[in-house]
Parts: structure tokens; C-alpha cells; sequence
């Protein structure tokens, strides 16, 4: 059984299981290979999204619908694309940094649901500069490889970078209308540096402009930590390894790792420093892994790998898409580097209120839930940032009650995101990492207390003044006939004096509502 | 990227996720297999497993254990068993009918942890009755093939048939020694004709006896029902096919076609009867499969590709691993086949409540949770039983309270479990799934609310007479000294007066809390 046949097979386990969640998962995934090809060329990615129905069909719930997605990105190179959209498995090379799609068989995942639902051929266009490829293939699901049925080349006479890809699939639209603008508006939050455009079927266009140009840091390769190797990873090592001696091998290979370190590693695992890599033994491999987890000296993961938003850009983001304005409250940080099971991670997280909240999504606490900047919608109960929001941080010390509108976004970046499932649904509750989450959501809540109480407080001055506006001048009016004059009183240095509490107030509140800039880097 | 090299990066969507879990997962898997093998050659079951510490370890929470599985199953032919255990992906016939290993690659992904863990090669005997095939192997995980070290051919002078694998892996006993427990208890739940013996670590025995000779009728292979087929399916079928035309190929390809719902069927798809199979069109071919979504006149599925547990034999393993007696209630449902996507699928559920439950579980509602025989121990709030037995069910209509003891036992099978991941820890909420479910928990729960009841009784009667047998002698004696008599009157017949009451309710009631005996079929 190939691979392919293995994921038609079991479908749903990678997110495919009927036609209005295929629908999702392949706009998802094909988004997601947009925004990675064009973030890797360190430009801000344009991408252009289109649903439309086949022509010519009955009513039905079920329906026939040709995807269109493009971007700006990479390209992907003439004698790759096949591969990369026809093999399930096919990655080119494997590297340790941060990314959105990990597994290697979301594209092809869609041309496959494509394929067994309609069996037409896919259409693919890709240029990495030079001439423009075209390709109209499908999958041969029992040999895991692309059957090509047309390869065009076309001459790129505007220099054309970035890839087009065109699916018919069987879809149900009507189903899943909501949480596919729902991701992509939530995609706008946290790639606020993305242009996003979208024609649905009814032929609408949904429009999420970028609100900034600027990219955070791209995420560079690393070598492995010792902390996370196995057995199998030493061996490759070994395998390819050109160093002389254990000592330069443990240098050269893995992050880290000076001459001291080398050598005290070496020396508690005991393996000699002098001995060849491809000599070392079994016991000898063994005794590396094992001592790694024991030995106590090595350093914190490299961080470079990762690439937070960082405060400015999910400020930016998520301002721009909950239309947060001065008098909300917003408060982003971003967590120091932190390591589960050897592999890197940072936590960001957002904590928003106010009445832009209470108009938009009322009270209660609100999640946005995101992974190496994927939102996640599905299965919210399960994952690692319910958990942390709900069960882990007691509410009532930030004076948060039950009719307090409240959004939280969690964004966590990792090298390894520790998914429950290959649909990319939830994390598991990885002791360190459910940590980080409840501490991030903990600081950026901090404020909260504050901000509830000062608006209260303004509340209350605005209806104490509101009282003294409209009763002052009655009462002047009052006085007047009562001590038989005829000229009214000045009241406004009386009504200057009650005011004066407002605008002090209102300076110093002010500040409190405006975004807080923190970072904890 | 080979599909070894991408389960080994992925291990924890497999269940591999740290040494704890590893362990769990393990022993699931070669048990699982160990299952499906007795239970095809229908034996009942005989499964040895043992986990011991390899010697001369430092104290650690994580240490290096060999595992060993053995059965009497079908056994594995010689030629097939490197593949078997060193092949991700490898399935030998893809066949349509209830199994608990679907996946083909629970038993490669123990040995490949093992490996990647301890650099050691696995040992594997099998004999399907003739001679026993020894191999000492590994798994190349970057070709996805085994390396075979040894393989040894022994005689088999006392005929055994079944298979033992032996693992060494790293791993962590004390944290999950309760879940594989009650992983084993659960198991000898749904398999009450399996006799597992388990040795642990520290050399203490587990036996779990089997409590009856009887298996269930083997699931029976059948032909795709057409509502499930997707277009690849129908390629599939036409690519092998010997039909002259449509109209038998429809007959002789898909489970209960005859002779006038083809002609019907295919009129609707506007397919002509005639049509060799593979001259069949691309569109035809699409027409086919979405018409058999629409056509409403094919019957059920086939219910003969499933193997329930039958209310008997559930009703003995439930009673057997609870120590329930005969003033407990249980009672027992398995319903009529059911069908969701195209897969056929049956729910089975068992009700229990009493002192003894109460005794071994404290009040409230526990959950037991089954598909295709495999007990699922984690991510109990993510899975339709949680969701079916907690929100969907008004307990107080059973008059169950707070503090009422309740054992809920659900079986699922299907030729599908709509798992949520490939570590088959919970299924999906598919909806009709989750209405069978819902009904079979309420079916055998629907005489908890006499039992209750009628047990509150008697005990209220039980609480009467136990006044009338201490204060009638007593008013007797007064009585006596009052009047100046000096014989007491004999009480007995005003004892059993009263009493009478009791023996004619408590004939009633031994039936209620008596096994119900009830099927649906």
C-alpha cells in the first residue's frame, strides 16, 4: 500500500472527511503553502483565493467547485512540481525551522480529494522567474507518484514569481461559508503583512488588506539540540559526517556545543574524544542518546529558528481586525524561547476588552487559537489553550466576570508544534508548553484589572456630570425667580469646578486603554 | 521521504509521543494484532505479555525495557513477516469487513520506536504451523524495508501456531503502569473469551481468565456498498472487472445490487446497460459515483462485515471485570446495523448501576469506551460517547442524581471507527454515529429507574421492620408490667403482620436488579 493510498484511504485523518470540511482543509492547505513560499522569499504575500461553482448543475447541497489559489511566493522549479503536488510524502530536503506545513501532503491531499470526487486533472502554473510551467496532471494513487497529461512552458515576459493552482473538488459551500472567512480573517490577524483576496461562489469579494509591509524575522536552519536526538538521528549524522574525532563530530553537528561541552559530554557518556564516528558502536551510540538527556550543560535551544509575530505585528494584526480603537484594551507580549522535548518554542499571546468587544462578539471570554501562524479552528475544547484560559488562570483576580467581554489569542511558534492529529486540529498538553500558554495569557491579562476598574470610574464621573449639566441650570433658573431677580447667574465656573475631576481623570485613563507595549525578550 | 521516515518524525500521531506513552502504545498495538490473528483462526485467544527491565540500569524514571507479546494466532508466513514488522504501510489485501488493525502500522511503529530508542533489533518467531521462522531484524527507516540480520529455521514438533515478538525500548513503567491496567481490565471487558497473562516489571502477575469458551461470529469480507464509493473506487473496479457491461458490473461488484436496481440505478445516472466497463467515459464515471448519493433505492448495508459482542458475551465481560452480582443492575443493548458515509456500523451499550459500583467506582457517571473491540482510555471529553452519555442523555428522567453510581459501557463497530487520529484515541461526532449512540445508552438505561426506585424501597421497608423487630418487644414488655401480667404475649404473629409485606416485594424485586436480558436484533 502507497502512502497515497494510505491517505485515500483514511482521509479524514488528514482533514478531508466529508465535503464541506474538505472544502476548508484545502483552501487551508493550499493558503498555507501560499503564505510559506512567499514569506520564504522575504516578500509581502499577495494571495488570490477563488471558489466557484462548475456550471450547469443541479441544486444539490453537495456541489462541484473549481479552486483557484495564487500567490507571489517562490515558484516552485519545473522538475519539482509534479512531485510536490503528485507524491504524498515528497519533501525536498528537511530542515529545522519553523513552518507552516510540516507534513508534506497537504497540497497533494487536495489534488487527491479532487481527483476522486470529480476525476478531472489538476492545473498547475509555477514560475521561479524564468519561463512559466504549466502542468495538468493527477495523482496515480496506487504508485504514489503524478501522472502528467499536458506540460506546457510559456515565455514570463513580466517576470512572473509564484505559484497557481486550480482544483475541482466536490464541496458543500453553504456549510462551511462561516468558518472559511472566519480563517481567513483570522489569518489577517496574525499575517497582517498579507494581502488576501477572496471571490466565493456567489461571487463576492472579501478583501483583507495588509495593514503593514513589514515581515517579521524569517526563521533560520539550525542544527539539531542534543537534548531532542535518537538513535537514528546520531546514526544519519555519523553516516554523513566528515569530522575526525567524536569531539569535532559533537562540535560540528549539533547546536551549541563548544570544545568544553564537547568534551564533558563525552567524557560522562564515556566515548572517548579520539574515537572515529563510523567506528563508534552500538553501546556507544546508545550511551550518546541516552546521556543527552542526563547531561545538564547544555544550552538553551537557538531561538532563530522560530519567528514570532512579535509584539507590533499581532498588535497591528489583531487591532486592524477586531477594529479595536484607543479607548479598548490591548495588551501583547511575547514570551521568552522555551523547549519541550528538546524542540524550541516561544508563546504570544493577546489579550483584548472593551466595548469593540462587547459589540462584536458580547460577553465572555473569547479564543483565537493559532500555531506557527495557522489559525486553528476546529476542536477548541481539547486543545492546549482552552485549557490554559479556561482551567489554569482564575479570572475573578483580574475582575474578569462572566459578562466581561473578553478575546484572548495565543499564538505559539515551534519547530515541532506538538499536534494531536495530521489535520493540525489542536496541541496536546505538553506540561512546558501548556505553562508558557498560561503565563503568556497571564501577562497580557494583567492590565485588565486596571483598565475595568478606571473605565467603571469614568462611567460613573460621565453620569455625575451628567447630572450637574442638567440639573445646574434648572436649579440657577429656580433661584433666580425665587430671590425675584431677573438676571440668571453665571453657572459655568460652578459647572468648570465639578468638571475638573474629568479631564484630569481622563488623562491619566487615557493612557491606561492605549496598547501597552511589552515584551518579555 | 519514505512513509517510515515521516511516521519516525511524527511519532506522537501515532501514539509515540514520549516514553510513557510509547509503552502504552506498544503494548496496544501487538496486543491488538495478537487479537485479530486468534480471533481469525477462531481460537480463543491465548496472549503472554511480559515487560521487564534489561539488567544493570541506573535508578531513572525512563529505562530500558524488553517487551514480549505472544499468541496462538494464525501466525505470519515466513516470507511475509519482514514486511509485516519492518514496513510501514504494509497490508497484505485491503478487505472489507471489521478489524482492529486498519492502519498497518501499529506493530512496524513499536519496533521502529524500539529501535530508534535503543539501536537494538527486534526478534521475531512465527509459525502458521509448520516450521518456526525465526528473524532477527531492524527497520530501514529511510527505504522503509527491513534489514534482516538472521533468520533462523527451527522444527515445530508440538505444532504450535501464533507468533512472538520481542522489542527492547526505552520506556516509562511507573507513570503509565494504572493505564495499561486497566488497559488489560478493559480489554478482558470486550473479550471475556481471551485469557491474557501480563508479567510486569517488578515480576508481579496479571491473569485475566476467560469467562467463556465462545467467540462472536467472524466478520465476513463483503463488496463496497455503493452509497460509499468515490471515483477512484469505480476506476479501481473497472480496471479488474470481467463484466461484459454495466448493467453486471453493477451486479457483480457492489453488495446488494440485483437485476432491477441496476437497471433502475443506472438509468438514473444515465448510463446505458449496455456500456462495456472500460469504455466507460470520465464523465460517465462521475456520474455513477454522485448518482449513488442521490439513488434512494439500494438496501442497507451488509451487516454480515461486522462482529458485534453480542449482548451475552458482553453482558459476561462486564460482569466478570466489575464483580457484578445478581442486586446490581445491568443490562445489556446491541442495536440494529446502522450506516454513516456508505460504512456500515453497530452500537452496542451496556447500563450499570448498584452497591457494587458503587463500591468500585464512587458515584456518578463512569464511562467505558469500545470500538472494534479495542478499549480507548484517552481524550475521553473529546469523543462522541463522552458527548452522547454527558449532554445529550437528561439523567434525571432515570432518576439518576449526582450521587448515583453508574457504569456506561459503549461498543462501535464498523468497517470505519471515524477515529479523529491515527493514535485511535476517540471518534468523531459523526451524526449518526452519535444518535445510535445516544439511543443505546438510553435503551440500557431505561430500567434504572425502577431499579432505583424499587431498591430505595426495599430499603425503606428494610429501615420499617427493623423498628417493628426492636420496639414491639419492647412495647410487649411494657405492656406486660402495665396490665400486671406476667407472661408476654407472643409478638411473632403481629411480627409477621407486618412482615408480610416484605417477602411478596422482595419477589418482585429480584427480578429488576437481575440481568435484563434484552436485544434489539
Amino acid at each position: 500500500m502507497s502512502p497515497s493510498d494510505f491517505f485515500y484511504r483514511n482521509r479524514e485523518i488528514a482533514g478531508f472527511s466529508n465535503p464541506s470540511r474538505a472544502t476548508y482543509t484545502a483552501v487551508r492547505e493550499l493558503l498555507e503553502n501560499s503564505l510559506d513560499a512567499a514569506e520564504s522569499r522575504e516578500v509581502p504575500p499577495n494571495i488570490f483565493l477563488r471558489i466557484s461553482e462548475l456550471e450547469g448543475q443541479k441544486e444539490s447541497e453537495t456541489k462541484f467547485y473549481i479552486m483557484r489559489v495564487e500567490d507571489n511566493g517562490t515558484g516552485v522549479p519545473a522538475d519539482h512540481i509534479p512531485n510536490a503536488f503528485g507524491q504524498i510524502f515528497y519533501g525536498s530536503k528537511y530542515e529545522l525551522k519553523q513552518a507552516r506545513g510540516t507534513f508534506g501532503l497537504g497540497g497533494t491531499m487536495a489534488v487527491l480529494y479532487g481527483q476522486i470526487t470529480t476525476h478531472e486533472p489538476v492545473k498547475i502554473e509555477s514560475s521561479t522567474g524564468g519561463d512559466i510551467h504549466e502542468f495538468i496532471m493527477n495523482i496515480d494513487i496506487q504508485n504514489n507518484r503524478a501522472n502528467i497529461f499536458k506540460h506546457n512552458i510559456r515565455q514570463n515576459p513580466t517576470g512572473w514569481k509564484g505559484t497557481s493552482i486550480e482544483i475541482q473538488m466536490d464541496g458543500n459551500y453553504s456549510r462551511i461559508m462561516h468558518r472559511l472567512i472566519e480563517y481567513l480573517k483570522q489569518t489577517a490577524m496574525v499575517v497582517p503583512y498579507a494581502d488576501i483576496t477572496y471571490i466565493d461562489p456567489k461571487g463576492r469579494l472579501y478583501k483583507y488588506e495588509r495593514g503593514t509591509e513589514t515581515l517579521p524575522p524569517q526563521p533560520q536552519s539550525v542544527k539539531p539540540h542534543p537534548h531532542g536526538v535518537d538513535v537514528e538521528t546520531v546514526k544519519r549524522l555519523i553516516s554523513t559526517a566528515k569530522s575526525k574525532n567524536m569531539k569535532t563530530f559533537m562540535m560540528e553537528n549539533f547546536q551549541g556545543v563548544g570544545s568544553i561541552t564537547a568534551e564533558k559530554f563525552l567524557k560522562m557518556a564515556g566515548v572517548s574524544l579520539k574515537t572515529k564516528p563510523k567506528m563508534l558502536s552500538s553501546e556507544e551510540m546508545v550511551r550518546i542518546v541516552r546521556s543527552t538527556k542526563e547531561y545538564g550543560g547544555f544550552k538553551r535551544p537557538i531561538a532563530s529558528c522560530l519567528s514570532p509575530i512579535g509584539v507590533e505585528l499581532f498588535k497591528t494584526g489583531i487591532s486592524k481586525e477586531l477594529g479595536l480603537t484607543d479607548e479598548d484594551y490591548l495588551k501583547v507580549v511575547t514570551r521568552k524561547p522555551s523547549t519541550y522535548l528538546g524542540y524550541p518554542f516561544i508563546v504570544e499571546a493577546a489579550v483584548a476588552s472593551g466595548q469593540t468587544i462587547r459589540k462584536s462578539h458580547g460577553p465572555g471570554i473569547h479564543i483565537y487559537r493559532f500555531a506557527n501562524r495557522i489559525p486553528l479552528l476546529f476542536d477548541e475544547g481539547s486543545g492546549v489553550i482552552w485549557k490554559a484560559a479556561h482551567r489554569n488562570i482564575n479570572w475573578k483576580t483580574y475582575s474578569v466576570e462572566k459578562d466581561t467581554p473578553i478575546v484572548i489569542a495565543v499564538h505559539v511558534c515551534s519547530t515541532k508544534i506538538p499536534y494531536k492529529s495530521v489535520g493540525k486540529e489542536f496541541m496536546a498538553d505538553q506540561p512546558e508548553v501548556e505553562k508558557e500558554v498560561t503565563n503568556a495569557i497571564r501577562e497580557a491579562a494583567r492590565g485588565v484589572r486596571s483598565y475595568i476598574s478606571k473605565r467603571t470610574r469614568i462611567q460613573s464621573e460621565k453620569r455625575r456630570l451628567n447630572i450637574f449639566n442638567n440639573y445646574l441650570p434648572v436649579i440657577a433658573q429656580f433661584a433666580t425667580r425665587l430671590s425675584e431677580r431677573e438676571e440668571l447667574p453665571d453657572i459655568t465656573p460652578l459647572l468648570a469646578a465639578v468638571s475638573t475631576v474629568i479631564p484630569e481623570e481622563k488623562n491619566t485613563l487615557e493612557e491606561v486603554p492605549r496598547i501597552v507595549e511589552e515584551s518579555s525578550e
